[in-house]
């Protein structure tokens, strides 16, 4: 498709370029322009009708939109704006620089000014501000055919049209009507006798999050956001619902790994940007493992003696810390899905206790046995005492035991303190779990060996 | 609200309890019902009119469901199976033991039971096994207003009427209209003149991740399925592709932090599943961390003149483990996401080699300064010479630069020879990067220490 176009771009081929355009949708011609050269961008981008220019328009990286921007004339700029939706408008906005955003507000209406700088004033991950104020609001005493013909008068500026909010004259929320009821009744029926009363709805100020989990647990299309007062100011929609979840567990994905979440696709970030999400974090858990090597230089002497010990200490601390994790990602999602709550903790770290034992149960026979069977006896290594594989067995049990009650009390401590519960996921946690099972091996090391 | 029920179950006051759960959503009767005994489920149960008892009915667990069934007679089941939809039966089912499946089956009518049976036969995975087969059928030669009453007979048993397909008579798919379009054209009009023809459609084998995403990249509210001939046999909604998203991200979650994933939430696993979940990871990845155990057996007797070299060793393996994971874990985001390709290889390498080149130069000068500025000549550890400060200052810098380029070159490989990339990353990666480190530190120290 692309080539195609190159093709016709070299020789000019505008009206062909256009045809083969109208056919797809405005997310795959998003995805041809994001390959073409600015100027071409801009040169195709005019080839477009106005409709389908805003809908292209909002499925562009930042970049390309800023680009566009400052290719627009006023007028232009006027025109695309107006066929936004307020919420999308909002998006652009918060990845435009100062200059580009005062451009954005001059040539939007004063109403529209207006609620983009409301919706810009609420916290960055509030319901509030992914929120839209383009919804289709009905009286109760419409009639179904009424609210027809003002959903065909009205609708074709909304976000959605399938639920219309009813509201009373101080615009506070009093039901919901789905298009599927509007549908399915009778056109005398009046709005009051088949609106939805008992209204699910989210405050501005709520978190997104629980906002994108509402929508999972009642299979909405759209929730309504009322403000302190009951009062309807906006609604957020499905595909936005969709984009929360996605974003959060980016972030959930990156935090694990130790990397500050990052807004843009890796693909189209800067070497400098990925390194400076990256680095910090790399710097501090280095820094941590240094704890490590404090416990290991303090037993110097007695690893100088029993060596053989040493060529445990990857295998301990790896076997914990992927015990540890197993636990810790199993209890951040689990928070993170309202599975499972503070009031828990007691019963997760019974459960894990149990699960531990058995893990551990587990690894010490089959590390017993390879030591003691199979290094001793088979390969004949002799450094391999009775002993030593006892050690290193106890240690996994206790090692593992340790790890999966750290991996699991640690978030959900986190997450009741309102830290974010990924922050203690893998690297940390591992930190910790690495120095525990270091100070068990050296310690039942000791009940066994004169060190 | 569960004590108010409790309480009033004590008393026996079953109209009032009814009059209770009819103001909630049915999403909320069925968490309510979650905590109840099973004689208590089941009394409650059938308080409920018929279309909500179906409702809650689907979003109880399977525990639940199964104790439900058991209870009733075939007529009662009959008729609440009546009122599901053919992909929520088809879910119900696949979690039930063979006797209850067959029970399903035989108060099922025969259309439905033979369309149950085309999709258990789909793979797991793919879009047919996901879809329902209640969708709203219409002609191109009716009008709007034709449409609206044909919507109005048919649309209660519908799964969304808010996307309607326009088949010809040999059932291919030749258009869409959404309700949108319906509510806002003018009665008189044909279908034929509003319909979507350019229609994004699915093929019943396609994996249903991928749908997922056509859904996130189209902001769409319904996909159509259809056979190899092009002929529609299902759609696929929103709420599903949400489901599908959200049970993706847990594999990850599990997969990275080796788990086999499961698919009954944490609380409601018992011991044991969980542990048979867990354990075989722990063990394959414990016997694979004796390889870093025979590399340091290799070398022992330098490690037991230079012990000071041992103590770096968890730092180091951390660092690298560390490096790799934020570079897989990215990596394997971008190929979920759809923004990383095979074809883009080389591209991700060549940019994390500049960023591990960063990161790596970064680490070697802040643990140079750290061993040789403030161990050895604030602290004055003499064990910590020049050279044990170069070699593991160097040693650094080349183990995370291997480490990313492991850590993003791996999970792209995998994808491409058909594995799931998620089981390439933490800990498989860690345990390579692991070993590579430490023969990277011991490579080194004999260049600059004999041994």
């Amino acid at each position: 498709m692309l080539d195609k176009i190159t093709e016709l771009l070299e020789t000019k081929k505008y009206a062909a370029i256009r045809t083969l355009l109208l056919e797809e949708n405005s997310a795959d011609i998003a995805e041809i322009f994001e390959e073409l050269s600015d100027e071409n961008l801009i040169l195709l981008f005019r080839l477009l009708p106005k409709d389908t220019a805003s809908e292209v328009f909002v499925e562009m990286t930042s970049d390309k939109c800023e680009t566009l921007i400052r290719s627009f004339s006023d007028s232009e700029l006027h025109r695309i704006l107006n066929e936004l939706y307020v919420d999308d408008t909002v998006d652009i906005i918060e990845e435009m620089p100062a200059s580009v955003v005062k451009r954005i507000l001059k040539n939007t209406d004063a109403e529209t000014r207006l609620a983009i700088n409301q919706i810009l004033q609420y916290p960055d991950d509030s319901a509030g501000s992914i929120m839209t104020i383009e919804y289709v609001d009905l009286k109760k005493h419409y009639t179904v055919e009424h609210a027809f013909s003002h959903i065909k008068k009205t609708g074709v500026d909304k976000e959605t049209i399938y639920t219309s909010y009813v509201t009373d004259n101080e615009r506070h929320l009093i039901g919901v009507v789905t298009a599927r009821d509007l549908l399915l009744a009778d056109r005398e029926e009046t709005i009051e006798n088949i609106m939805e009363t008992n209204v699910i709805s989210v405050n501005t100020l709520d978190d997104r999050e629980d906002v994108a989990k509402l929508f999972e647990k009642y299979d909405f299309l759209a929730l309504p956001v009322v403000d302190k007062e009951g009062r309807l100011v906006g609604i957020v929609t499905v595909d936005d619902a969709i984009d929360v979840i996605n974003e959060e567990t980016e972030e959930d994905f990156a935090i694990m790994a130790g990397i500050t979440p990052q807004e843009k696709p890796y693909l189209q970030s800067s070497i400098w940007r990925i390194f400076l999400s990256r680095v910090p974090w790399l710097l501090i858990l280095m820094i941590s493992a240094t704890f490590t090597g404090i416990i290991i230089t303090s037993y110097e002497k007695a690893l100088s003696v029993y060596v053989v010990l040493t060529s445990f200490i990857p295998m301990l601390m790896g076997t914990a810390g992927n015990s540890s994790s197993q636990s810790s990602v199993t209890v951040i999602r689990g928070l993170s899905l309202g599975e499972i709550k503070f009031t828990d903790m007691l019963r997760v770290q019974w459960k894990e206790l149990r699960i531990s034992f058995l893990c551990g149960i587990t690894l010490a026979i089959a590390n017993f046995a390879k030591l003691y069977w199979f290094d001793r006896l088979v390969l004949g290594n002799a450094d391999i005492t009775v002993q030593v594989a006892i050690i290193v067995s106890i240690t996994i049990l206790v090692a593992i035991v340790l790890a999966k009650l750290v991996g699991c009390t640690l978030p959900i401590i986190a997450e009741k303190i309102g830290f974010d519960p990924a922050v203690m996921a893998s690297p940390f946690i591992t930190t910790i779990v690495d120095a525990l099972s270091l100070l068990v091996f050296f310690q039942i090391a000791g009940l066994f060996l004169p060190i």
